[in-house]
């Protein structure tokens, strides 16, 4: 199986002022297509480590990917190292130029510089790749067997890269090796209770087949993997096993499939026909936001009241005055009118509310920090839960959000059943 | 100055499944203390990988952070690991067994079983690190004057292991660098053309000084770094260069430290006494989120009307069912009424409006996938803004976010101009 290795150029991953997102959407996309990245390396923009780098990841792996330091300015000095890394020297590539000045001419309507000229020249011993969206073009070398392919660190630039050019190189050099992966999701139950659950089906896997426990945020994704099965059909080797898993767990289990808790939700609601709402006041849109990062979401979601403020409960979602004052913002009772609220102001047929306190500040002895109300239902009835966290603001932020969803399609499939 | 290596082990990370975002926070308190990481790695759940990378960063660094691999789960292989490369035999380690039971007993409220008890091992030539935020202890290795720290993935118990035990212990052993960090941060104006302006000032900089742009969603942050200044008060050189860049970048200056905009506009907000609200449509909630992630922004902020449906608009909001039937939903005259609407609404001084196809479907020829709409104000009068991204649903959305609080900031700056 050919193994890839990733090393990310740039002293802001050094620092932490960058999160590296670009390793995981490489991984992601190579590994379904059957390349295996074994090692990722993130190292400054200093020619030493990066240089160093290079030597080593060539003893791990036949392809590596570099993502960064190719921007125009004076920090990044990926492209004159790979030059002389390589022993080329610099020249002028007419398509990238043609790209880089359109690009100022047309799309950015800026000035077209010296400086951005400089984006179009490549080292003469490489391939360019043509970057569709953005200035600075990506660069294939090859020495001693190894495959070494330079792109930008802006994301969506090398995303472009990766699925126009990248990919279709290496599954003509490579024979891609055989992954079949397969991924239960769970909620509710920790891991080693799970473990514990499937102790004997974990001892019987055969060798060629990995569990891995995820958890994240109350879920645990259960994912099986093989690799190069010896069976003939290892898709059907692996579905099998999957199948004994999902029925052990099936109390558990909320979907088949790796995907986050929002599109489980989505899928049901659009199954069942049902459009929401949310009403949401410590979660402050967060539940909103996950649902409309969906494409397609406006087919199910109609909206969302955020209300932070006592007034608001009252003008917008109808919460009693009364009620608010007696039992306060963080309760049961309002919880149920921001439903029934929602519900009426959005015109939907189920929605989901929650109040609660997230910290830092906030907490009182009766209602500590963490203290969550949240409440599913539709105009007539609600099922309600009071949760307590522990964690920071936006960890319980997160948690409040999954566990209301959750509580939504709780809601969901027992008013189902309740009607069947 | 004490070089740091971070390898993160689990083969999550290298299937894409998780973005590693501990290595980021990591890599940002050490940096503030004056350590600096040089590399960081990231490995799968394979014996050999880890083996291999022990040994490597062992040359690379003085100091090796370890996380992930400590679960109670047959994938979690870096405990019997590092066991067998530091040649220990495994013990029970009382106070780190008291603790787990507690967890089980008193907190999980599960039954604690013989896994769990698992879970107190450790090997007994380690330091051990009691967690006091989960169930895997911490480990503390030494090996021909490098010191191994191992550390569990879960992001807030790695965190609180850093902060008590860590951190502590690097200030006793190493005498940490000095380094010093100014960040200041534009909006509006790209990488090149911000080179053009300060080429001199860069070409004049000590070579003790790095400068670094850092690009990300329209704001590009300009980072000064001093590693090891020989001046007398390297605090006091940074500043004064970092005075000259804040000149030559005058009009582009939004910030003097690194902060995202949602900050910026909270404080601008906190100190002029605003109250503040937004009525999103194609953002669906992501303002929000991004103000009300900040702690204490109930001060400020006051809610949010997200609607994704005409109806909503109009009952809500108060939009002209007429304008909205004429102009649609993605246009001045709606935005423009949003903003009027959600202060009404929600009471408040000033709020801003977004509306817009964020795709990847739902563009008309006359308005494209990308076009959105945006307005801020109060109830008197609005700025407006007419913009058009060309990228991911993600990133459209976040692109629009930043732009919106931006726009939002101009009138509130430009109405007090008018009112002085």
């Amino acid at each position: 199986m050919t193994n890839v290795s990733i090393i990310t150029i740039g002293d802001e991953l050094l620092i932490g002022q960058v999160i590296d997102t670009n390793s995981a959407w490489m991984a992601q996309l190579l590994n379904s297509q059957g390349f295996s990245v074994t090692r990722r390396v993130a190292v400054g923009d200093s020619r030493e480590s990066i240089w160093k780098a290079l030597d080593e990841e060539a003893q791990h792996a036949a392809v590596i990917l570099v993502t960064g330091g190719l921007g125009p300015t004076a920090d990044d000095i990926t492209k004159p190292l790979l030059c002389e890394y390589f022993s080329g020297k610099m020249v002028v590539d007419e398509q990238a130029l043609k790209n880089v000045r359109h690009l100022f001419e047309n799309v950015f309507k800026r000035p077209f510089t010296e400086r951005n000229k400089k984006q179009a020249e490549v080292p003469d011993v490489c391939t360019v790749m043509q970057n569709r969206r953005g200035t600075a073009p990506g660069m294939i070398f090859e020495k001693d067997n190894c495959i070494f392919i330079s792109m930008p660190g802006v994301p969506h630039e090398m995303q472009g890269m990766m699925e126009n050019d990248v990919l279709p190189l290496m599954k003509e050099r490579f024979q891609p090796g055989q992954i079949e992966h397969r991924t239960l999701v769970t909620f509710g139950i920790g891991e080693s209770s799970i473990a514990d659950m499937i102790l004997e089906f974990e001892n019987a896997l055969p060798a060629h087949i990995k569990l891995a426990y995820l958890p994240n945020f109350g879920m645990v994704r259960l994912r099986l993997t093989s690799k190069n099965s010896p069976e003939k059909n290892p898709a059907e080797e692996i579905g099998h096993l999957f199948n004994q898993l999902r029925e052990l767990m099936q109390a558990h289990v909320i979907s088949n499939e790796d995907q986050p808790m929002e599109k489980i939700v989505a899928a049901l609601l659009l199954k069942e026909k049902l459009s929401m709402s949310t009403a949401e006041s410590c979660t402050g849109g967060y539940i909103a936001h996950l649902l409309t990062s969906l494409p397609g979401s406006s087919a199910f979601y109609k909206g969302s009241v955020i209300s932070y403020s006592y007034q608001a409960k009252q003008d917008l979602l109808g919460v009693d005055g009364d009620v608010l004052a007696k039992e306060g913002a963080v309760s049961e009772a309002v919880v149920r009118q921001m439903v029934t609220g929602v519900v009426a102001a959005m015109d939907t047929n189920v929605a989901v509310a929650v109040s609660g306190i997230m910290g830092p500040d906030g907490g009182t002895d009766d209602k500590p920090v963490g203290t969550v109300w949240m409440a599913a239902g539709n105009k007539d009835k609600q099922i309600v839960q009071k949760l307590h966290f522990r964690f920071t603001r936006s960890r319980n932020i997160q948690l409040t959000a999954v566990n209301a969803l959750f509580l939504l399609r709780k809601f969901i499939l027992e008013d189902k059943q309740a009607e069947a």
